[in-house]
């Protein structure tokens, strides 16, 4: 089974130039002009157009039970919509409840990944600990190519880590050469927020933003940054959504530190006012957390990303239906939260990115996906287009104008943030394990094709923080 | 009893002008030229002197019951230092053991107290949170005149408070008008790191700063800012040894906050190395927390006092002797954390102060008195030379030289951190209630004499907080 | 000539309290209760209203002859607007041509402002540099009580200071313990943006903002403290408009520098919309520099007014009428620059300020009165309620509503740029030297009783900042 | 011609692996394992060894005629030294007169440089301006491959730049597709302080750094960045030295701007201890603009070096020897400024930078190679080890202990500024156009075999930078 991708610009975060690409065997075997491939192959006609590496999308959760439902979009699904739009990985997470083993959510969620259509990897959450997280954790490491261990810093009563377990967590992530990463928001101000608002009458989802202000993502984004400093450890924070932990973030790597910030493109895109819509279930389905913010936000988002203190995008794919969102209607805080994006992401990045002079196409690669690639350890199998690689490849084409809508879109819910915007530059073919799945807009996938990738641990810049942490002794003593 | 204080030039915060001072029954009834006054009046003759209100140290702890052993400093021998220092006020601090009562904890201190010689004042600690301690809060603030509470962000499995229990006092500080107060250090990772340490034998006095370092308290500071932001409340951090935490106050101000810092004598003037002397003795002498710094941190505090950041300076006069010291011989986290310094705030802050060109005599006055006096709502009262205050009242020779030392000092303690200093500009008199206590550098004061003072809530500042709370709604939205 | 304000609460920037304030002379006599006054007393009923000082706008400029044409309001109208507004003293800025001896400037103008209602006083701008602009700034300081020197880093091709001038006059301001001012943006940026736009045909009003981006202000403000601090010199930068002027002059005061803000009731208010009124008249009313600017900067003015980093409060009153302006028709940079407001600030500051609670009623003195006192050395004749101060007082109504209108207002221009908007919060009365000049909604003045303010030079901080350039010798070692 | 690299790892930026490198006619050709290569290949053995991109040092001035004088070191000798460092081209500087045709110098220069035994490249300085230089810039771009152009902001009175050459430059520049570069000191500033230095006597080496304390720099990177922000440029800061200048770099990342800094390996690794040397020759070896500075400063530099703030390397090699310097015996301002290192640059950043875990082996390689070719628009010809790359490569030998000495250096001066200093990583072969030039400690070089380096225009970030600029008109409104 053979691919010649022809004629197009290949474009990888560092470089451009135009060249064929052939694949063979789910992998990129050769890259340039006139090359010698077999007579039978499939030609893909890339002529005027780019040739990238497909998307990887580090923040999705097909099929999440959470809040007393289930997302409706489950992996089948999910990895799909990823594919009609770019995105030919994602790496989703397992979120154990507390007390419950590790080991033992990971081969559920691994169960109900397996139906998967595209390449996906897991994220595992440390939201509780004893003896047995410590082990099962050196367990997902070693034997299950899990590289980067998740904590919430919000969802009080639920799920939510306390500074002792991030301290046990991240401690034993710099043993085990993992990427401790953060759900930023401070827990117990979010609940004494909620439970005011709740108590002042005040119900609806215009409420949801009130009860989680940037100041409380500012704060957990500090928190955790200075818990990494203090331990040694690097940090990777998701769905950066405020100016004060840009800010934060843009500090910790003032002074050196290694802190990595992951925007969503419904937080680059959208602003608060979303939750004053006047329909209910249009304000809910926007619920997710952080919240959509006032429009200042998003103008620090992009100068963020733009400047490279937010490295990665991500969706935090989470979707939940009308019904669904029901569940709060008379109380913001049983909205499920979440919000959908998988198949979106590249187009609103091109569209409001690369046509406004945001970003180049180089930097537009690295934000969706090589950055990605590279702070995970999957780099240079995944996120880029280079010899060796695996043969996920997005051929776009920049012209192509698309109308975002659920009506049309492929995810698995009643709803799009985005939905009536006309954006210039979408897919043309997406290409996974060296097959197309997705061209002339209709999607060609296999239930189950999608392979668990594993990540593995040591990430080269644990060499530096190795010798940084033995020269250093217990704690460092230039501060 | 009346007292003429004559021909000084008369320094408050906000201006200097050379005019005669005249007390009768402890407060200040005249100040001008050629005042009338009774012929039997007692005369301090204050030409070519200062006449500044007495010092105000806001940070003491007298016969602390701490760490198994109570500091060797009592309310009477500690406020006598104070006086001789020019210290006519001190604030001390009520600290509940968890699950004590507030009011069974305010009560002890207060008779202890009762021997004070000056005037003094009660912050007190809310240390554990229930129904009772937000009862005893409203009852200390309505009937007993305590308008502050500390909180400590440090000390894990003794009084450290959770950000849960710092949300629900912020919250009842607000409704009571009282200013909410923090010693900000993670505590949770300060206990990761002592623990840490004691793991790898680093025992001895050099691993106190390691187990704190500046981050830590520059977490501590933000979170602590965020909360009180987040909530509508001002807030004072007190003793902020680090750039970290100055750099915090910095942003809050910019951000508008009503954050207040305070800075110790010994942290704009001591750095870490004496930690590293090799008489265990002396530097175990010196472990207090937040511990003394790298000197780059002295600069950022001193540009912090200079610039406004800082507003108030202290000591946490905090005394162990050598004896008490050696608790923490084989480990240091057992040695009592602590240092002495009433009596040397006002000449180490005037010589490093106001003769390197840092200070005017009024900013001086300002962050030594008058300061405090605005912030914890005791002003006029306390805090300038103007009819009607209180005649506590520091003569300050500017020219004296004067020789800090552990074998001359007032101070129920063996060891001077400054010791050996010799600094230009100290006390010429002092007195307090109208009366001279300390002249010719002897003291000569009454057991008892110190009366209470009952700070009244709702300082101006409450009248523009309770505007914006309320305004704002349940959280504000602008952010 | 005596009078007595009765039963009000004296509010001063330290403190407020419940008195009688008796002048005489023109001089507060005495403040107290069941004072001693003369039977024939004028009395002034303040029950129930609030007794401050007098406003003092340290930014204005009366008949300016500026770009073509001479400024609307004279010293006699312009003085008399200020009194009906709260506003006791201005200190107006005398302008040198490049080249024309500053001591001739400086009489021209002293001979318009003999005029004057109220108390009045001069900056001195340095626009050009040698050898006699140099002597006669001592003359100016020794002579007239001129303690500050202002430098236009704008208008290129005119008054434009360059780097050089800056050195040179800062160096000598430092010799004569005078205050150096800037208006800060930088004209050579300024003046390719306007040929820039004026190229490609935009020549309407809304191109004037786009002439002097924020960026412009927050180069030229930071250029500015920079040089002050190289040469040990404090700094007072005039009309801050933007976040990016602010942020430099909140990281000034964090390295401890003597860097003073002011900031315009006009640019905390209003927005950049205003240049997009359909109507040329109305849009070119409000052309200004620095302009008015998105709203996120207002946010930005109020956190730094709030939090200190804007220290003062002013105006810029400077008047053009409909047909002034027109001389800009077909080019804004013909548009002659300036509003007006010295009649409108207080209440705009009240209405914005305490009755939104940002400020308290103390902070609002400080901010319209008071720091400029302080900063320009003539605290405690002005700026605070004390007695042997000048009795410029204004008696402030807090529940009076008032609705600014050009029809209304005292000042001579046909445009208001707070038209229309109700306050709450207004003037009672004004009182000037002693006497009721402004009372029910009556002026009652003099041509000529304003009186020229001498400014001593070597203000109070002079002390510390000699004490400083001297012992760190030409340069300081210590950065 | 013909080389294999054999057994390495292979180090680029972005990734790592073990590969045999195979060449041919000055050009990488193939990577991998098992590679069909000439019987007669030339093979070097790099087994335990990395391979990397050769060093490219964006910074030099080789037989530069300055301040009366002609640096000693020539470009035969100095591509030389740089070879035997393991850098392997280097970008020189054109710097015409004020008033000499730019073309006139760039020709100059190209004779001189034609004697290299490596690849070099030019940045031209506008040290003035006129219809003609605007016209040679294009020329340069158009038909000399120069894509960037340099600004000294200091040497007044000889070839600084005011701000209207930076505007009137920085507009060329982005109409040319080209980078403007600023030396980042206030020229003004550093004349005044230097004057004034002289008149007070202090006349030696230790008044440098006192001339041009680190505000003068801060002030002239903010200049420089918001010139270029208001303009829609990018810019490249050259040697950044300073706090403030990594701040001012920093910030302006936040705001999303493309700005870049360079760093010294002797700012790195050097204080200002040096300079009060008692050696006098010592002393004058080490001045150079920006000088060394306080210590604090370097842990900025690197902390601004490892979090991306700062991105490329350089040395700023200009040579005089002790007699050259000693024209500044009785004038510290007449000491020729500069010292050396292009032949240390890469040992220093290993051993201070990867062996301290402050950077790993593919941050090494970015920092000291690739990100200079990406930013200066060579990539991937130079910059990486790739197929179709040029065959400039170092074979580094991570374990071969080093002694940096005047001694023993290929660099033609008589002072090194790591003197005696043990590095532990070095050089084991150096490649240059395919071929060995540098072995066992020997150089085999040919005068004349480095070619001149076509850079063009246009580098991908300004398709962003056009776009960009478009679409927000003359100047942006989202400000």
């Amino acid at each position: 089974m053979s691919l010649l991708i022809k004629g197009g610009k290949v474009v990888n975060a560092d470089k451009s130039f135009i060249a064929d690409v052939y694949c063979e065997d789910g992998v990129i075997k050769k890259i340039g002009t006139d090359l010698d491939v077999p007579s039978d192959v499939e030609v893909v006609d890339a002529q005027g157009k780019l040739v990238m590496p497909g998307g990887i999308d580090p923040h999705t959760h097909m099929q999440l039970p959470f809040m007393g439902t289930v997302a409706s979009e489950d992996f089948y699904t999910g990895t799909a919509a990823g594919l009609a739009g770019g995105t030919t990985m994602i790496i989703d997470f397992v979120i154990p409840n507390p007390q419950q083993p590790l080991m033992e959510a990971f081969e559920q969620w691994s169960s109900w990944a397996a139906r998967s259509v595209s390449d996906y990897s897991f994220h595992v959450a440390v939201t509780w600990w004893d003896e047995s997280v410590y082990a099962d954790m050196g367990k997902l490491v070693s034997e299950h190519g899990v590289n980067s261990f998740k904590h919430f810093m919000a969802y009080k009563n639920a799920i939510m880590a306390e500074d002792e377990t991030l301290i046990n967590s991240f401690t034993r992530c710099i043993e085990l050469g993992a990427m401790p990463t953060v759900h930023a928001e401070n827990g117990e101000l979010v609940y004494h927020l909620q439970q005011k608002l709740l108590r002042e009458g005040i119900t609806g989802p215009e409420a949801h933003p009130q009860s989680r202000p940037p100041e409380v993502e500012g704060e957990a984004a500090n928190r955790a940054i200075r818990i990494a400093q203090s331990l040694g450890a690097p940090l990777y924070i998701v769905h950066v959504s405020s100016e004060e932990a840009v800010d934060e973030i843009s500090r910790a790597k003032r002074e050196g530190l290694r802190v990595h910030g992951e925007v969503l493109a419904g937080h680059l895109e959208l602003d608060d006012s979303v939750y004053h819509n006047k329909d209910w279930a249009s304000a809910a389905a926007h619920v997710m957390s952080p919240p959509f913010r006032p429009k200042h936000h998003q103008r620090a988002l992009w100068k963020g990303l733009q400047g490279g203190v937010l490295e990665t995008t991500a969706t935090d794919h989470c979707c939940f239906c009308a019904e669904q969102k029901a569940a709060g209607k008379d109380d913001f805080t049983k909205i499920p939260n979440g919000t959908a994006g998988v198949e979106d992401r590249l187009m609103i990045l091109w569209d409001s990115g690369v046509n406004k002079g945001r970003l180049t196409e180089n930097e537009f690669v690295a934000a969706v996906s090589s950055n990605t690639a590279k702070i995970f350890n999957i780099y240079p199998r995944k996120g880029c287009i280079a010899e060796g690689s695996d043969a996920d490849i997005v051929v776009w084409d920049a012209n192509k104008e698309h109308t975002i809508s659920a009506k049309t879109h492929h995810q698995n819910v009643d709803f799009n943030i985005f939905e009536g915007r006309t954006v210039k530059g979408s897919v043309d073919t997406t290409i996974s394990q060296g097959k197309v799945v997705f061209a002339n807009g209709e999607l060609n996938v296999v239930e189950g094709a999608g392979r668990y990738v594993k990540r593995p641990a040591f990430p080269t810049v644990y060499e530096a923080i190795e010798k940084y942490n033995e020269l250093n002794g217990p704690v460092s003593v230039d501060r």
